[in-house]
């Protein structure tokens, strides 16, 4: 019999996040149920609220720590009392090329999103806003005892987001490494790549954050909004991340890229880019994108963020405060993540 | 003193190739002095053509092949009598970052083209539609004896152009390469890729060139003005070279690249390049460029050439029919690459 939890939920497009309730299915064989205890709070969440919702209310939030409260007859992987994470998603195929390789979040056939996607009964899922969650046992993954589970809860999306490259183009010592953005995503990549040992540029419009850049261990502050910002870092960096969702001067920024250099796209950029063929040829630099991370490396990135003490800077928020973080966000008035406190949950 | 030798060179803007005569410097510590047998009548000749002229005469033609006339006294690398090529380049800054990698191809103070360039004598570098050249002899490769030196002539710049990606991404057995477009570049792409060890597929607009690709060792081919083929071939390639000069739907090339792949521009597209940046987030993939090779590696290209036995395909022809070989290139009527006879040069 499905169990009736308290959640917050959009109810139609544009519209605010409200009290409810919904369901949760019965522990399945290979599932576990999960207390869900923190959820952060990420810009994507919003996206959601200005599309035709798949279903009201629809439950948001993607970046899941709790605590296990039961668990299927099959399950092998987590046991009751263990402090576990989801991010963003809770299913995929399986069978593909790339679910083969542990890159489900590459799945060809379409992953199952936390939230707003078909799951495998039939029912739409629902996400983190809410006081539990069941789901598959291979989609939940380890949160060690050694990290502060609030500050935990974004690594499972902004930190899995950032992680991956550093892991994908071998950042390291020695390395070179330029955030653009110094938002949720940014302060992560920061704090991610100096723990991966390299020399790290922040990048942000103005100077407004610069202290705060060299708190978080960025070596160095650049502000984008100076052109000769441009110049004095052409051809310096072996990766530049772009965590800035919207449109960013692509050329100017491959300029940054030394010999082989890759600008890789964390953010989300929904017009069409234009740029110079000249400037990928010049320096062989290369233009890419990541989406998130496979199971195997977010539990990889949580077990180095354990090792190396990376977690975000929080807000912490109650439920009835989710709009008006909401709204804050849109104002770039948060440093630099805020993080619901579930137990604060009432419908 | 100077020599005086026969060239063919364009006089003025948008002016036919004429014969001429032009002077090279006498023979330094450094330098070899090359007798021209043979050069490649690439596509990128051309363009220079069209533009102000930097100097007049100026003598195009920058796949050389000849064999070493005279050496200056402290020149190590070739003797007299050695079979030699030169290609785009005969001189870099050799100080910077990526001179210092062997990379001269990406000199970050801008390396001397065999032509039109301002050589480091003050006079302006002149090409190999020309009896006789005079270049410093670490900018000389050496042409191994099993290679037809006319058909190797090509190598110099197209073979350097398309070993270099096949090298920097890693092909080998099991890799899955596309080539785009079946010319001067491509179907050495297609060798050198299929000698490689990998599963090579040629796409070409048409089916015409059909028959020749798979002659020359692609494994398949596809027509890509059949819209099905993007379908079918959909996250299917490691590495896409795209060797076409001009623009091509990026998008739809991007869709082709399996997780983790790369699209590399060896052709140029003046024009601005305009994609959606879901396309590189979506399977992680790669857009990029190549700019010939460097000369470590072009050595490198003709010593693995010689070895698998790759050369051009090529049609000789006489210094009095460039200007019908330009037109000809320009009605893509050569299979696959004009090679001048230097011996027929008068003046």
């Amino acid at each position: 019999m499905p169990t009736t939890v308290k959640a917050y939920a959009v109810l139609e497009t544009n519209g605010s996040i409200e009290p409810v309730t919904i369901e949760r299915r019965d522990v399945g064989a290979h599932d576990v149920q999960i207390d869900i205890q923190y959820c952060g709070i990420c810009h994507s969440d919003m996206n959601f609220v200005k599309m035709p919702l798949p279903e009201s209310p629809l439950v948001l939030g993607h970046e899941i720590v709790g605590e296990v409260t039961a668990v299927g007859e099959a399950v092998t992987k987590h046991a009751v009392g263990d402090r576990v994470g989801i991010g963003c998603m809770v299913n995929s195929c399986r069978e593909c090329a790339n679910c083969l390789q542990g890159q489900e979040q590459y799945c060809l056939n379409g992953h199952t999103l936390v939230f707003s996607s078909p799951d495998r009964d039939g029912t739409m899922t629902q996400g983190g806003y809410s006081e539990m969650i069941v789901a598959n046992e291979d989609f939940v993954v380890k949160v060690p005892a050694a990290l502060d589970p609030a500050a935990a809860a974004p690594l499972l999306c902004a930190g899995a987001t950032v992680f991956a490259p550093l892991k994908d183009w071998k950042v390291g010592p020695g390395s070179n490494v330029a955030i653009i953005g110094l938002g949720g995503l940014g302060h992560l990549a920061v704090k991610f790549a100096k723990a991966k040992g390299a020399v790290v540029t922040a990048l942000s419009r103005s100077d407004r954050k610069r202290d705060d850049a060299l708190r978080l261990g960025a070596d160095a502050y650049f502000a984008t909004a100076e052109q000769d910002t441009f110049k004095t870092l052409a051809n310096s960096f072996d990766l530049v991340i772009n965590t800035v969702s919207g449109s960013i001067d692509v050329d100017a920024y491959l300029g940054l890229l030394a010999l082989g250099g890759t600008l890789v796209n964390a953010g989300i950029d929904s017009e069409p880019v234009t740029m110079n063929v000249y400037n990928v040829i010049r320096n062989r630099r290369s233009y890419t994108g990541t989406h998130f991370g496979g199971i195997t490396e977010t539990q990889e990135m949580l077990d180095f963020a354990a090792e190396h003490g990376v977690t975000a800077e929080i807000e912490m928020i109650s439920a009835n405060q989710i709009n008006e973080a909401y709204q804050r966000i849109l104002d770039a008035d948060v440093r630099y993540r805020f993080v619901l406190d579930n137990a604060t949950l009432t419908s």
